[in-house]
């Protein structure tokens, strides 16, 4: 085993504005063995997702940055393949955070089990996969973004972005689920008919010309709850329409991720803070590691829904751990339908 | 009695920018006398509080605008002179919304009592004025926002603006008693110096240059909750030290109310929202009466400070109704020293 690569897709380069390809370079290196009381892992899937921009760059943020010639990080599912440690067999799956590379091995004394960041056994029934959309890191996004933030009444308008995406589709689902609408903004007709097929009331294409006057016809009683996660042109069509008492998770910003300078003016941050004043707006940032603590409700509840069929999801699959830039360049411009996976192996 | 007249000041036209003395006229018309089942009121003490500025234009807001050739609104102190309603006698003083005038008459069933914007007689022992600032509106104000939004810990440092007026100085001593750091800023010496007597543990003059560095130095350990009632310079200072998890409660922008269009750019939206995003932070937009149901623990909690000298209070009294649109003009540019109010009678 230790003759043998793990191919591994380091940070080469800072982009400047959209990342590209020369932002990553692959790299080979023997692979790992299990430490003592670890285990090594083989990669089977990496998730893609928009935070990874972030990592990218070095300006501050909530989590430090990817340094230059380090392994991309990334959420993934993998194979264990030596075990040293008790829990972990040969041949389970487990979701981790190994990052952009074939093979890893994990100290478990460095990165407990079951923590955030930390390794854990998948149960058998599950579809691996699942443990990076629905049933992972995005999934949770939206159903603690919904169940902490946003707050969904019957009755009460919700919108969000992205709503092919795999939190975006979730979002919409749960503000069904509560009773509300759900209206949902993507790119293109496709993405607009699945997104209507999961049980939205309306979606809007972003690419479609109007998008202001669009969104007020499809929120005749106003917008109660406004999950965001791009920014830029939604935002701005949506905060004329937000009811007072509205709320805004603000758990992505992807439209903003590859600025390279504010955009021209005028300076329209003293009409935002008058509409959060007026308007008795609440808007909150956050990242769901915020509620670990909710993560086996998460589990039961939204693996509850999924068991009954009460809410569907979609993959977007690219095979290979080289078709991971472009599949992750693409996805920032919303070439993606559904929840971003690369197969890396099995 | 109805022979007399009834001075009351009316909004003459809307203005744009700063108010001026134009946008004010005087009118006399009969006192009115209490309607069945109703009172009549003599104005001892008008409040004069930049919500008020909003109320004198037209753009949406919380509430609806003063109408062109209506008295200007505004919370009074009122002696009863006739009443024909149960629990209102002749002499009893009563806290109201009846505005810049010096009689009124207020129809009981369409202004219930001991509701929001009706009438609350005072207890004999209070001294009436203090109805209209630390234990009335901004009072009121600075405790349900700290209490509900800004949720200050031990240790923890609270940065408020206009420091030395009604509601910052209770939200920098509300701070103290909650064992936090307390920072105001001020509008000069004597202000800063008031705000330093009060308990607070620096306070900045806002005229001086480089507020972003001192309030940086004066916040080595970051910004946990900010106080926001003015925006602008102060908002552009503290965002940057704000600390992930901040707490923004935002009950006024005055620095923002004579804004005749957006500032010049860039458009620093993006940047905010990123902010919010990275920071994790809260924003929160309210109106005192939006905590309506906890007046009678504020009357408690902070008549009890009051009573036992926890919390202090500065007043800057002007006297006659002809004396209040230049009071209300000076304190949008912060002339006043305290809680600005017009001592109309008594």
């Amino acid at each position: 085993m230790s003759q043998a690569a793990n191919r591994r897709i380091v940070l080469a380069s800072r982009p400047a504005g959209p990342p590209t390809p020369e932002n990553f370079r692959m790299e080979q290196a023997p692979v790992p063995t299990a430490p003592p009381g670890g285990v090594l892992l083989r990669t089977l899937w990496l998730s893609l997702d928009p935070y990874m921009r972030g990592r990218m760059s070095d300006a501050p943020s909530y989590a430090p940055p990817v340094q230059i010639g380090e392994t991309m990080v990334g959420g993934t599912v993998s194979e264990v393949v030596q075990s040293d440690a008790p829990g972990f067999r040969p041949g389970d799956h487990v979701l981790g955070q190994t990052g952009w590379q074939e093979y890893a091995a994990v100290d478990l004394a460095k990165h407990p089990a079951n923590h955030p960041g930390g390794l854990r056994v998948l149960p058998p029934g599950q579809p691996p996969s699942t443990a990076l959309g629905i049933l992972g890191m995005p999934g949770m996004t939206a159903y603690c973004g919904m169940l902490n933030i946003g707050q969904p009444k019957p009755g009460e308008t919700v919108v969000v972005a992205a709503a092919a995406g795999p939190v975006g589709s979730l979002v919409g689902q749960i503000a069904k689920l509560h009773g509300a609408r759900a209206v949902g903004i993507a790119g293109g007709p496709d993405k607009c008919a699945h997104v209507l097929g999961l049980g939205f009331d309306a979606c809007l294409d972003h690419r479609a010309p109007d998008l202001p006057d669009r969104l007020a016809a499809a929120c005749p009683d106003g917008v109660d709850v406004y999950f965001e996660n791009v920014g830029g042109a939604v935002w701005d069509a949506v905060l004329p329409r937000l009811n007072p008492f509205a709320r805004v998770p603000v758990c992505g910003l992807v439209s903003y991720y590859n600025l390279t300078e504010p955009p021209p003016g005028p300076d329209r941050t003293a009409l935002l803070m008058r509409a959060v004043l007026t308007k008795r707006l609440l808007l909150r940032g956050f990242i769901v590691w915020d509620f670990a603590a909710q993560q086996e409700d998460f589990l039961q509840t939204v693996g509850g829904w999924l068991l009954e069929g009460k809410v569907r999801h979609r993959e977007d699959v690219v095979s290979g751990l080289d078709a991971a830039p472009d599949a992750f360049i693409g996805m920032l411009r919303g070439a993606n339908f559904g929840k971003m996976l690369v197969r890396v192996a099995g």
